[in-house]
């Protein structure tokens, strides 16, 4: 027999082995063989189990051993003991998939890291796949193969669609598949990936994607695990035009608590987790419900290029309190409702639409007709000044769709998405518009979650780098003058800097007093706890005592260092201070971080960040993400700050991916920033190389 | 016959007139009749229609002088023009209470108000009250009393029920009608407030609390308008034990951008709102759905003190993927899901629940038992370590309710609040929790909106002020001095301070160099923008420089102004800045507001708000809801602040409420926050005075 493809294996497989199926119906390890049958799965099942002739009715098999060949998939159902030698033997019998139900690996301690270990042996000698542990299993709606002992699956008739569902956790795919049929949203398969010992989230999808009946993903993620995987899988979606969504767990203040304002303590941070999604054009949603109801707003809407700022809603409504719950919340994502243009009103107003001069356009109750909604969303949907329109639709929808719910169906070819908000609970006029591909919300809050996802969706960015192969470690630091030196390379300007030995006797600077006196060592990075920074020297005498002083300062604190120079710069104050940072974490690359300066850091987490190589375009509109930003635009009428200078600096930065791989950790901290066409200068830097 | 009470009038009227009642079923003005008819009102209906004899078949009146008796309740249902006259008539037969449908009134430019004045000149006059204009009506269930034009109420059997709601969006009474219906939610009555010209929200809803059916209140806010009766009928429904939560529009950055820093320009903005509702102990949601669901988790949780800042939460669950859904949107409220005690794992065991020790108690699968379930619940509800416990169900919640829902259900009655959520759609589970009432929710966003809801609400503070009796305007500027004299009558701690004449020959000072000089005047607050402060002055020869500086200055910026004095003070310089202000709201009276200091006030707008006057554990807890507090609490390494002086200088400064009745606006900017045991100071002031 040919030997099947992973994704058929994993999918399709003609063969089943269930290894230690249970003949008792209340056990777990019963329910797949229940579920294969009452789906009508047209493959063949081999129920594995020593000690009945019989399981559920159907011919039982001793063993792996005694089958006449060997299966495609084989779900292991025993105890986290029996584990091991059921995945030997289907090794040692050429099962391309197989599926581990048990838990107690990756989350079982030393033990349970030990069968981690032995399971990544047997799969690196053997070929064989695990899926799992701790697996729910893979559903393939449409083939019929219901691979799971998950209990939701006891469902009769679960939608069947387009949308193939990767999570890791199994017991959510229940919840999908019943919150799914009820909003008429159908799969064409669900697998939960478990511990991904082997086979990663990010592969798995990858081995579906040829699959001309899979129109789009749903990712449920814990946190990103096997980043490479999971963006080489998203950058092939984006080139064949599937869309894909997440939702993400982690944004947890606990998290963010173990945060340090360094580059260096980045990884497993939310924020960090949402520039690798965002950089990978994957759409995040952060309500659960908005997961099943975004995809159709994505498939209608292409990903943007970065930079592109315009993020412009109209509103088009019959109920102005439903429609002002929907631009509150989208306000509070950061999305505007524009008001429509003079030239839109007139054209409203020469359709016959009555409507106030607002940035809703609400036809009120008087204007719930079909020839009044569907001239208003035809004219809106036309209108240059929108990039989507959201109809938000009152009570009508529940019992005469017929006046405000079908103008939207029949407006929605427009080029320009449209998407729609029913206020009342009204599940027909929902299925209607499902059911024309129209995307559609039954909450304020899911409705402004997916307009502000596809909105914020970002062209993925294709890195020239395998930077992120490299999971290294810093080894060492380099002194400041040396860190100048490699910024000077890629162009991030920095403060003039002269290092000046502590015995000199005399001292000549090539700039004017006063200056900042600060120890020069690779050995030492934070120079302040040591007392190695002195500012405001004034003369030539004072910069003596100041060496001194600091020479000083650090044999007393660090008798073991070498202090043999400092370095000197003249003091430099613009109109305020960031941090500019470059970071190769070891999951997701190469990346940039831009953030407001001081402990402002900390405090606040006022930050950007993007996977390198980062454009002009997304260096602005990093810029444009920090609340700091308002102090550099004209703040209590002070001067603008240099932010084209700060656009191309932080580009310049990004390009550390390039020019060296050897840095893993650069910091600029402070980053000061000049009045337009004065610049930014970099007054410390901190690079960490391997 | 008797007069009936405004309760009575508005919402059990023994009679309703119907004024431009149409005989067109099309029209929006033929709706009432036909609600009143179809729920079966059995009062007597007076259709007035002067072109008709019959209106939908029933004897119609040609105008109000001619009906038989006055109504209890009139509904204006002509266009804005016939408003005027019909509302007159009303009132001159004696009509109690008219309600106005038709819009072009607060929101009709200059002719609409001219309208609305004459509508309320009416009122005063008469003793009429007016519900609207823009009021889609007033509806009671119990009564049958649909006097309505929304043609949600077209709705068969409208859910009944003990909540009230009262909204500013008519519109919306639909939504909540037919998604109660669909969630087993009933109502008592809902009314559509309008414009509120005459009767408030608050006093309608005030109006309504002696009704003993009525179990809770569900507001629908546009802004806070007529903030005393709110403030009034809120007061007196947590007296009675009733439950009030909101929904608030206007979170938008479009209104953040309109604050500055100073107290002056609160008014409008969310968070001056939000303080408002949370110190009427309101229990504010922010997804449309959780506003139908919070009632009865706040029936069970009774409002906390201020300051009591126990916020925990246990999580029970069969599904950890959907539990962590819930902890992540705690989290991101600040509310804690705590890990169990170790004597409650204990019990766990004991009763042979088989948990890992973390801190969602995730039962998995195998726990997914009657028995298993009800102990673990029962045992986390009597833990010590839990405010409340959330019980997360899988997919068994829509196929088996009897193995997990049902023992929700059958340890409710514990005397500590048990809520859940079931992660699957699970529409029979989630009515039979209704029915036991169980708080229940359907998604994780909203059963974390509500828990947080709970948990933050607050008995009210009873003010012993009139204060916000008084609308007042500032007049006038206090100068620096005056302002510190007033701030030493209540108890604020200021930094020394002197006048010196800027004609002085000599100046001898209190304290030690460094000073620094500011210009001392009642008449430019903002002394820095005419050059008015000069820093760090070391001996008596720069002083008397700095304040012919000063006086220069001074001229040169604003020759008009006086410039006689400066204020000289010690330099200090503690371990950061605040800003604490105080501001007599016109609507909501005296307030309190803590933020962070400098540029950071304005860029991320961290701060807190409450009403005056704050008792010491308000004082700790406001202090706690700013991110800028982790700098005074050990924040790298650094001493820790004065916090304790810094909440008694906010009671303090809470006491400008009845130290003073002139103060309408004071501010400390910066606030000097010293380390432990040395206080606070204000070193520079504001004070305006009426």
């Amino acid at each position: 027999m040919k030997r099947p493809s992973l994704g058929q294996a994993l999918l399709a497989p003609r063969s089943i082995a269930l290894v230690g199926a249970s003949d008792d119906v209340s056990k777990t390890s019963a329910r797949p063989l229940r579920y294969l049958r009452s789906a009508g799965y047209e493959g063949t099942i081999y129920p594995i189990n020593p000690r009945r002739a019989t399981v559920l009715g159907e011919q039982a098999w001793p063993s792996l051993a005694d089958l006449p060949s060997a299966p495609d998939h084989a779900f292991i159902l025993t105890p986290t003991e029996g584990v091991m030698e059921a995945a030997s033997e289907c090794a040692r019998l050429g099962v391309p998939v197989a599926t581990i139900l048990a838990s107690g690996f990756s989350e079982g301690g030393e033990e349970g890291l030990r069968l981690v270990a032995e399971l990544q042996k047997l799969c690196a000698e053997t070929g064989m796949r695990i899926l799992g542990p701790s697996s729910l299993g893979a559903i393939n709606l449409r083939h019929k193969t219901i691979i799971t002992a998950n209990a939701a699956f006891a469902e009769p008739d679960p939608p069947t669609g387009g949308i193939f569902v990767a999570s890791h956790s199994g017991s959510l795919l229940g919840a999908l598949i019943s919150r799914g049929k009820t909003r008429n949203v159908g799969f064409a398969g669900l697998v939960s990936v478990g511990n991904e010992i082997d086979l990663s989230l990010g592969e798995i999808c990858s081995a579906t994607l040829d699959d001309p009946e899979i129109t789009g993903y749903i990712l449920f993620l814990e946190s990103i695990r096997h980043a490479r995987d999971l963006r080489t899988f998203a950058l092939a979606a984006a080139e064949r035009g599937k869309p894909v969504v997440a939702y993400k767990l982690g944004r947890s203040d606990a998290a963010a608590e173990l945060a340090l304002s360094h580059t260096g303590a980045l990884a497993g941070e939310d924020d960090v987790a949402a520039a690798f999604l965002a950089d990978c054009g994957i759409a995040r949603v952060f309500n659960f419900e908005t997961l099943l109801e975004t995809l159709p707003l994505l498939q209608r809407m292409p990903a943007r290029v970065a930079g592109a700022r315009s993020k412009r809603v109209g509103v088009v409504t019959t109920t102005g309190g439903g429609a002002a719950m929907v631009v509150d919340e989208l306000s509070v994502r950061g999305i505007d409702v524009v008001k429509p243009s003079d030239e839109t009103f007139e054209r409203l107003a020469a359709a016959g639409v009555k409507a106030n001069h607002e940035r809703i356009t609400d036809l009120t109750l008087a204007g719930t007709r079909y020839d009044i909604m569907k001239a208003s969303l035809d004219i809106m949907l036309s209108a240059p000044e929108f990039d989507i329109v959201v109809a938000v639709i009152g009570s009508s929808a529940r019992f005469k769709p017929e006046l405000a719910v079908k103008p939207a169906i029949d407006s929605a070819a427009s080029s320009k998405p449209l998407v729609t908000f029913l206020v009342p609970d009204a599940p027909s006029a929902l299925a209607m518009l499902t059911a024309a591909g129209v995307p559609n919300f039954r909450t304020p809050e899911s409705c402004a979650d997916a307009v502000a996802a596809a909105l914020l969706r970002r062209r993925p960015v294709i890195a020239s780098t395998t930077r992120h192969d490299t999971t290294v470690a810093a080894t060492r630091q380099l002194d400041e003058l040396a860190a100048y030196e490699l910024f000077e390379k890629v162009g991030v300007p920095h403060a003039p800097a002269v290092a000046v030995a502590v015995d000199a006797v005399t001292i000549t600077l090539p700039f004017a007093y006063p200056v900042a006196v600060k120890l020069l060592s690779a050995e030492i990075a934070h120079k302040t706890e040591v007392g190695g920074v002195i500012l405001n020297v004034r003369t030539e005498a004072e910069l003596k005592a100041a060496v001194t002083k600091i020479s000083d300062n650090v044999r007393s604190h660090r008798p073991d260092a070498q202090v043999s120079k400092v370095l000197v710069q003249p003091m430099t104050s613009g109109l305020g201070e960031m941090l500019l940072g470059y970071r190769v974490d070891p999951e997701a690359g190469p990346m940039v971080l831009l953030a407001a300066g001081g402990i402002y850091t900390e405090i606040y987490r006022d930050r950007s960040i993007r996977l390198a190589p980062v454009d002009v375009d997304g260096a602005r509109s990093m810029i444009s993400e920090l609340s700091i930003t308002k102090v550099f635009q004209g703040f209590r009428n002070k001067p603008h700050g240099d932010l084209e200078a700060l656009a191309h600096a932080i580009v310049a930065m990004s390009q550390l991916a390039h020019e060296s791989t050897v840095v893993v950790d650069a910091e600029i901290n402070p980053l000061i920033i000049n009045r337009v066409g004065e610049g930014v200068v970099a007054v410390d830097a901190l690079i960490a190389i391997a």
